[in-house]
């Protein structure tokens, strides 16, 4: 009893602020796949650098990761409850249900991300392959267990 | 024949880097839109305290702004040649057939957005006011001649 209160509270403290920044469900959900979208585009792009599938541009790497650095804690603010429906989604309940999980997984991807500036501001190669991997494993993690496959 | 020729160099100038960044166009479509998505959120959250509609908090009118302004760039390496289709879409044959002034537009939204984060960072509502007036103007202008009615 005094978790689920715990969690609760935990849910309506993440909920609250974002649920307030939008009007609509829908807006949530567009606003979040937006962000999900930019950060993708931009990862692809180093991650082409680290698999060596593109040549190894160490200022194109370090922009690339500057921007998904700026998007990448966007999206979370826009999981607020009552935010599961209203366009086609592939969040997961669990995203609702055990948001404490989600959050320590977006946590997660956050850091690792900043791993990812860091290398790819030194320049380093061998640094961003391995930061790319980090990354990837959170984007993975995070997918698992909090996306529909599609 | 002068002018064409050097429109078309423009063109293709614009077009080359963008069409290398995305693998299809329905990649650069989602992209630009997704970013598009995020500028309307933030700039909404800023444009409502300036119109009075919610309480000037000149912290969440920083932050919103410097979302905006890390956003701004992205949308128009997206326009390349050949993503005037792919998914639905409400960037009119203009964009490519006037590139030119299309940047230009872009250009002009980019300063005033510059201008916002300015008037933001200082804390002064006056100045945000105007400044909030200056971006939307430079949305509508660009929406008017580039964006199809919705």
């Amino acid at each position: 009893m005094k978790f689920k209160l715990w969690s609760m509270t935990i849910a309506m403290l993440l909920s609250l602020p974002a649920h307030a920044q939008f009007q609509k469900p829908e807006d949530a959900i567009k606003y979040r796949q937006g962000a999900f979208t930019l950060m993708g585009a931009h990862f692809s792009r180093v991650a082409a650098m680290a698999q060596g599938r593109v040549p190894f541009d160490a200022k194109v790497a370090a922009d690339n990761v500057a921007v998904l650095n700026s998007v990448v804690r966007l999206p979370f603010a826009a999981f607020g409850e009552g935010t599961d429906k209203g366009l086609p989604t592939g969040a997961k309940p669990e995203v609702w249900k055990d948001s404490a999980k989600f959050r320590a997984a977006a946590d997660k991807m956050i850091a690792e991300v900043a791993k990812l500036d860091t290398a790819a501001r030194a320049g380093n190669l061998d640094a961003l392959k391995a930061a790319v991997g980090g990354v990837a494993g959170s984007c993975k993690g995070c997918h698992d267990d909090f996306r529909a496959q599609r």
